[in-house]
């Protein structure tokens, strides 16, 4: 399988690219507009065919490359079936999509917004915005659920093998990889943290509106178009 | 073996932590001196010991980090035997350091800098300056040729299997590894150019002076000190 990590430098997004190495079908995960043009390029120098363009979730912070990306390539955008209304696949717990013969599986994660998604593929899990390095989303907007976040990390992240790498949708301080059983022993919102006692910090965050969160939202409901 | 890539934002270096999983001894390689704390954190969170602090040449972009880890950890600084005199191991092509099992074998490869290494360890090579992702180190100052850096990629990397996985020690546009495969065919200073053409091509770029590199300098060549 080739993986490949991408970073946009303005929102700290980490974009995925995932390949079957001999039918050469991929997938990007995650794509920010601003980087069309890079992961295209790369998708394209490395003979790769575009099968899915995948979010873990309705972003806040960027802008999504799914809308410009189906167009160039004919790929099918995927995403949560409770999310973004323009995607071609919509996406439930226990999906598996496959590139070659590699499934990618669809983790239902909810909580950072009602939508979110993980992928598993091998021994790799792209964790969105539900699961950070040493955090994770907030959960005060887009149906956020605290809880709900608990239970996603918990009951199906956790479960997880240790060794998993977790790949996340952000990371602001430079880290770029974790395992599951490291974030189960070492992040501090949710190690050693009652359900009651995470909600009850996260409800008390009080983080700043992100800034794009109005121009975003609704591009992103609509693949990253202009609103209709 | 553990392999973990960090990046600093500031002056787009990656730093990486590797490390034997039974033993816990632990290299950082081009650590940077503002991401100290976020280094040692995870060191510590890690149960490693660091036992080698290595460098891929003197750096002209940033201020090394060795000498404040080598302080407070009492680590090694290792780096080229014609690089900074501070450091504690003299290396050579072809020495290797070892952490458990694992070595880390030198390779002298010389070119954007008189003292460039790059670092291999199982399948993956730490190129540094020398071979970035679709690029090169320039060669232009610190003593550096662009036939040198021709023959040390062309020789000692582009003779690594190809599936070897190229981590650089910077990247301006978001990518974080390549193969030496994909540097071959697809790196555009390098790919179909003779070594003529190269010194011609690496001659002519006309890049601006790094701001930082007065003060860097000589700073890296006292381990990240204030020069005597």
């Amino acid at each position: 399988m080739i993986l490949r990590q991408l970073f946009d430098k303005e929102s700290s997004t980490y974009t995925y690219l995932v390949a079957d190495e001999a039918t050469r079908e991929a997938a990007l995960v995650d794509a920010v507009l601003g980087q069309v043009e890079r992961d295209l390029s790369l998708v394209s120098e490395l003979g790769l065919t575009l099968k899915f363009i995948l979010e873990t979730h309705v972003h806040a912070d960027h802008v999504t490359a799914a809308g410009v990306l189906r167009d160039r390539t004919g790929a099918k955008t995927a995403a949560s079936a409770i999310g973004a209304p323009c995607v071609d696949l919509a996406l439930r717990h226990g999906d598996a999509l496959t590139l070659g013969v590699h499934p990618i599986t669809v983790l239902a994660t909810p909580g950072h917004t009602d939508d979110g998604l993980s992928f598993l593929t091998g021994a790799h899990v792209m964790t969105g915005d539900t699961l950070l390095i040493r955090g994770c989303g907030r959960a005060d907007f887009q149906n956020g659920d605290p809880g709900a976040l608990y239970d996603s990390i918990h009951n199906i992240l956790f479960n997880l093998p240790d060794e998993t790498v977790v790949l996340p949708g952000h990371d602001y301080r430079g880290f770029t990889s974790s395992t599951i059983g490291e974030e189960k022993g070492l992040n501090p919102r949710l190690a050693n943290r009652s359900r009651d006692a995470f909600i009850t910090l996260m409800n008390e965050l009080n983080l700043p509106r992100p800034k794009l969160i109005d121009v975003a939202v609704p591009m992103n409901l609509a693949c990253g178009n202009a609103p209709s």
